[in-house]
């Protein structure tokens, strides 16, 4: 059987998820999808709308054979780490291409523009420093230099957010040679920070906001997701008593914050740079969590990167903890989420190829990894009443979900 | 002037302390009264039901002149350490007397069983080390080599609490040749650990389960307690919104402990022996603070001692912070809540005699322990709502109250 993998966040699965999952199925002509997804917090350093075994049952039903979870080390975390990841998760399934989304659509100039970058990388390093030194925020930084050795044309826009997730897995994948194809999806309109719901096709971003604003389905909402999804998120709402957001974790951080001393704080992965004496005085009087986002911002951090540190903060994860990455060459495990009856043939013949345990439960005794795996896990559902938290969180140790 | 000595924790202040009051003031023929009280938690380890402030108004308000707050490293702690810190508070004050509770009344009886400790104190600490060896929790062991010694007479009767801390008081005293005179005063029937309110003289323990179970102050209570005290939990609640127990905070330690791992538990002040593990383990599906101790409990832990231990794990009290008193021949400041006019005239001419600097704002620059300070009391407010807990908290920052 022939498999390919995809990459994603599914928060919530959309009708653009809907589209890829099939043109992936198309471009790629595999036999089974395997989609690797972020757990409990997602790249943008935010908690998902809706935990990740809800997440897992829309994407089963709406055409993936196979979710697996990006490990929180790596999900959490910029462009290049997540693409490591993602792409060796995928690799251990033992997927032989892989779809990402783009603006274009054409693989040719994603391996053209790897080409470019490759020869001019020492050029770009020295660039992007230069740019971070003068305080200019990473993403900016990386545009400018992307810009200076070509990489910012109409074919290879490295200024896409979109684009530059793509150029992270063409990256990985060639840098160690791995045999994957990599297969660029042009994407359906729908700019990636959209804010507004315009049609059946939206993004993320602008469904969540809209969910979160209403506490509810509306119609234009509805539009812009299959039933699966629709149905998952009423089923978490009725388990849960609400979706995340930030806010439902402001008195967690600010508590915990309050009780941290500025060392303790500054031992936290992504409390860098002074930032542990920015947080503490922020925190004064401050009365919800995105007025203190405002309040710790400058033009050197952004958004996501300060959303990212407090998702740290959150899950109490340490620079002692990413040390656990270090020297690593591949991913530690590969977790499994959830599987069709498709999928589940797919790994009964994979799992005797692979190199690394296949996890289906949540088990610190298998893997320190698991531990931040399960700190992670318990400050999601830390934010809901206690009964309700206890029972959603014991979906962590059941088996993975099947749907047939 | 002269000063003579308390030693409380006004939660709240009730008839009971009226009446102490009264009497100390009377037994010592002193010009002012000084109460050293426990801040944010108490000895018991559990939250104050009404911030250190306005228990401190009320104190104020009933005869007390002074009133200073007993760090939290040395109030949320078993008797030797509360009566050392107590203790030597009250003496840096320039106190000639301390007056304490007890069921006798008589300072001779104390100052015998002195004599009769000192003359059996090795063997008394060998006894207590076999009785800990088989597993009795402390009190008990505690109790039956006082037994042994014959420290449980009707004289002399060490089986008693407040005979236990007052004896505390005198051992401190004496140990370290203080120039002062400890006062027993006969303590107004009622039993330290009454449950049942039965008339205007009624246990703190009776009075707060009361008032947290009702929500409210209804005749029977409002007649254990001076209007001073009623006003002040009013304008509490009015303030706050509510009063405080340990079930308002089940949210914030269980979060914190499921996020720790093991290690950082066993670092946490008042978790040894392989608590960590039981902790963890019993915080699993748990769904009230009450259930939570319930699962913990054991012959060899008393519920005192577990309260305090998450007092500390709610603070972020660590063995590390404990480090702080090593060595320290006496209470680093003493920290002023309030006074009256009499107390401030005290205070003007004491200031001068003074070994250690008198603080009357929580700023962490001028001592390392007011960080713990600052923690605690951070930790006491997180469970109001934001507007609230930070108009509260800047309290610490106020001078100290006043009242003419």
């Amino acid at each position: 059987m022939k498999a390919c993998g995809l990459i994603v966040e599914y928060n919530p699965f959309h009708n653009g998820h809907v589209y890829h999952v099939r043109q992936s199925r198309d471009a790629s002509n595999a036999d089974c999808l395997i989609a690797v997804m972020s757990g409990s917090f997602l790249q943008r350093g935010e908690p998902a709308i809706i935990d990740k075994f809800h997440r897992t049952k829309a994407a089963l039903l709406e055409g993936v054979d196979i979710v697996l979870e990006l490990p929180y080390l790596y999900a959490v975390q910029s462009s290049d780490l997540f693409a490591e990841g993602a792409v060796r998760t995928l690799h251990e399934s033992g997927v032989s291409s892989i779809c990402f989304g783009s603006e274009s659509g054409n693989t040719q100039h994603f391996m053209e523009g790897y080409d470019v970058f490759k020869q001019n990388e020492p050029f770009y390093r020295e660039l992007l420093q230069d740019y971070l030194k003068q305080g200019i925020a990473f993403p900016e930084a990386s545009r400018l230099a992307y810009q200076k050795i070509g990489l910012t044309t109409e074919e290879m826009d490295l200024s896409q957010p979109n684009n530059i997730l793509g150029f992270s897995y063409v990256q990985t994948i060639m840098d160690a040679h791995l045999p994957i194809t990599p297969l660029a999806i042009k994407r359906k309109k729908s700019n990636y920070h959209d804010e507004e719901i315009t049609g059946p096709i939206a993004s993320a971003t602008s469904i969540r906001s809209k969910l979160l604003a209403e506490h509810d389905i509306s119609g234009d909402v509805a539009a812009t997701m299959p039933d699966a999804t629709i149905r998952q998120l009423h089923e978490y709402k009725r388990q849960a008593g609400c979706w995340h957001a930030w806010e439902g974790y402001f008195h967690f951080i600010h508590y915990r914050v309050m009780t941290m001393t500025t060392e303790e704080l500054a031992a936290i992965h992504g409390v860098d740079e002074g930032l542990e004496y920015r947080i503490k005085k922020t925190a004064q009087g401050v009365t919800s969590f995105y007025e203190w986002m405002q309040r710790i911002k400058t033009k050197r951090y952004t958004w996501t990167r300060l959303q990212r540190m407090f998702s740290h903060i959150l899950t109490n994860t340490t620079k002692t903890d990413m040390y656990q990455l270090k020297n690593k060459t591949t991913v530690p495990y590969v977790r499994l989420l959830g599987m069709t009856r498709n999928g589940q043939t797919y790994l009964n013949a994979q799992k005797k190829e692979m190199n690394v345990p296949l996890v289906s439960k949540l088990s610190h005794h298998m893997n320190p990894l698991l531990c931040i795996e399960e700190k992670a896990s318990n400050a999601y559902y830390s934010m809901l009443p206690a009964d309700k938290r206890e029972k959603l969180r014991k979906q962590e140790l059941q088996p993975p979900i099947m749907i047939n």
